[in-house]
């Protein structure tokens, strides 16, 4: 049995601590917040906190906090040679206090406050400065029954750069379809399935394979009409512009 | 019972020939290819034919040819007063001969070659000239079990216009996700679930609200980590520049 201490109350914490709770070979056995509100609902299933000083012992220290937190917040653990990881995709492993071993225990995937989670679908990346201390943050990552996958520093940054493109640079130019159709009384709802489709396209298909459309086709005609109604909105124009460029440079020149 | 004759051979073509075989109240009369090669495989299935003069008479054609081989194809067929329709998005419904009752129907997805495709996730956008096409039109376009959409021009084009956005350059960052990823040989697979939830967020949430993310948090200190990354790619630091900017401009500035 693992026992975990949680330290923070923001969307990664707590859908950690609900994932934790219902692992067989885990135990949360507290769960710090500096401050106890946003905590307390769970005060008859966990031993909660807001004082560090009053930290249980525990296998591994979850710090679940924003990222301007972590390095200060891994400071003030009144304690030394224990395993604290934090959860962020952007910050360093070396961020946190050298007095702890030192780890980094990332959910690869997009979490919304109150929204049902299923962890079978959160990659936990997991990176480690000690060797020694893999073994259990591997069974950890593995109790929540998602994937998991053993990263060092520079394959996490890149993760988390990925992330940004294929999640929230992917959402963007969803909101720019919105505002497209919108624009002449469309309905963006048609659009979903063919957003579905795109996205599941690619569990077989490389990305590369998957590609279609006027910017792989070279079509022109089809292109220049695209930016004349785009005129009106010089911003979405150039995102046109630069990701066709970015197609025709993947795929390279027509084929004759 | 809707007879329909189909014209050309592409995805769109195939796709559509099985899936109106498949229709309890439609019967594919004849497939019309300018060769022969194309089509013969369905020969024991239905008439075949690479000659216009021989087309049967139906209550449709469907001319789903390339974009450039619509408007001459359709001055080609050797009868008048006839509904004669399109399928693409970015074709102009007067660019169809005006000997023919006009119209388009347009499957608002992408089609892969040999890949199964349901039609219940094909959205069909219908759009005609003469009112009185419409309610055939609607039937045929039901009868392959999807949602259906009633569209005018400018609709049809912006809806093309923002199937680009969401499919085509979707899919391009999923190709840069896939080459910064495996610039550090991290896996780009542990990324599909996160993918996967991005496209399925927007089912019951609107892009604006499902943004996440460094950008839209004006986080100043993982932006400028991230364009350090990119130093060394122009092209992909330009996108994550000016799609940065975009959801700021979306979110508006930064609440205090």
């Amino acid at each position: 049995m693992i026992s975990v201490v949680i330290l923070g109350a923001g969307n990664v914490a707590s859908h950690l601590y609900r994932g934790f709770r219902e692992a067989d070979n885990v135990t949360v056995s507290q769960w710090y917040n500096r401050s106890l509100d946003s905590i307390s609902e769970h005060s008859n299933e966990v031993d909660i906190t807001d004082d560090l000083s009053n930290l249980k012992v525990a296998d591994v220290y979850i710090l679940a906090v924003s990222d301007d937190a972590i390095a200060e917040l891994s400071e003030q653990l009144p304690f030394e040679d224990r395993v604290v990881v934090h959860t962020s995709g952007g910050v360093g492993v070396y961020d946190l206090d050298k007095k702890h071993r030192r780890g980094v225990l990332y959910p690869l995937q997009s979490f919304t406050k109150g929204a049902e989670l299923d962890f079978a679908n959160v990659p936990m990346c997991i990176e480690t400065i000690y060797k020694d201390s893999y073994p259990m943050l591997k069974e950890l990552a593995l109790s929540l029954g998602g994937p998991i996958q053993k990263v060092n520093s520079d394959q996490r940054r890149v993760l988390h750069l990925a992330a940004v493109f294929v999640n929230n640079f992917t959402n963007q130019l969803y909101r720019i379809g919105h505002e497209i159709t919108e624009s002449e009384g469309a309905e963006f709802d048609i659009l979903k399935p063919l957003i579905l489709e795109t996205a599941k396209k690619i569990e077989h298909l490389s990305p590369f394979r998957a590609q279609t459309g006027p910017a792989k086709r070279h079509d022109k005609k089809t292109i220049k009409k695209h930016l004349k109604i785009l005129d009106n909105n010089i911003e979405h124009k150039k995102i046109y512009e630069l990701l066709t460029a970015s197609i025709q440079k993947t795929h390279g020149r027509k084929k004759l």
